[in-house]
């Protein structure tokens, strides 16, 4: 599972229908700078460290097999020092 | 879910059965350059910034899971700017 | 989907039962140069740009799920120049 | 299956509900520095080198199919050197 | 599907009990160096040319689909020259 950082919620009026009613987060690789969407059933805030399911497991981790996620937060990171 | 920007449609007449009707778009990664095939059921324009699920989970988004992606838009960003 | 090159059959007497009449190709990426092995279910030719579905779709795309693929060509591009 | 080797526990109180009762561990790759978190049934000490399986093959390692992740550690390996 | 060099089995006495069974190797990406471990069905050879399915094929192509791995030996190539 990747270590990503929050940045922040996404904007997006025009989705898929199996999408409706999740909470979509910009997350940010600290290393390389890459940013990626996930759904958030944790409840996050801005700058939280969380780790996060890709694949299949990602639409488990939605709480919901049916959600069109393929990267979904898992958790938050109590402490977390990017190296 | 990755964050790419819509180039172009894909003109492809000779395919697999299972992709007979669905639209399919040439997508960019704005950092790498690198370009992607993927379904489209929202309906974009060139120059939007969309996010896609990619694995199984783009199967349930393009609608049908018998559809052979493995790349599906699953909404548009309504704002965008990359850093 | 991604988008790859066709560079010639592969020749492989020894391989598991699973992939016992399905015709292999190998494909390489234009950018990158890297090469890979799939299955071909539509008839390319050599220089036939294609894009191909990987992860269980490239099973669904192979026309029998139970093909040992992670990796198959879905269509052939109509008209493409490597930017 | 990646070679990593095990950093350390992971503390992370607030996380999804299926993953309440599964040990984790920050692994590294000693090529290129980046960390992930895997389950670890097996019981990994500091130091180890050990393999995981990622993707759905991850969720039969954690010795159930439920647990929400995608890298799961799958042995310790007796005698490794980094090249 | 990867194209891969073997080589060396790879010892692990500690392991999960869904790997019990099965011939493990160790692969190497003659591009990158990368090393990976295999589930080998095939019987290869030190210095054998292989290529691979990851993801869920991998577990179809070990010949048992409760196998936990993640990439899995598909046929050894008759004549590779590493360009």
């Amino acid at each position: 599972m990747e270590i990503l950082q929050v940045e922040a919620p996404l904007v997006c009026t025009q989705r898929v229908a199996g999408l409706q009613h999740v909470s979509l987060r910009v997350l940010r690789n600290a290393k390389t700078g890459k940013r990626q969407v996930a759904v958030d059933p944790v409840g996050c805030r801005e700058g939280n460290w969380v780790f996060t399911a890709m694949g299949s497991a990602a639409r488990y981790a939605a709480g919901d097999f049916e959600v069109l996620t393929d990267l979904t937060i898992c958790g938050i990171i109590d402490y977390w020092e990017e190296q």
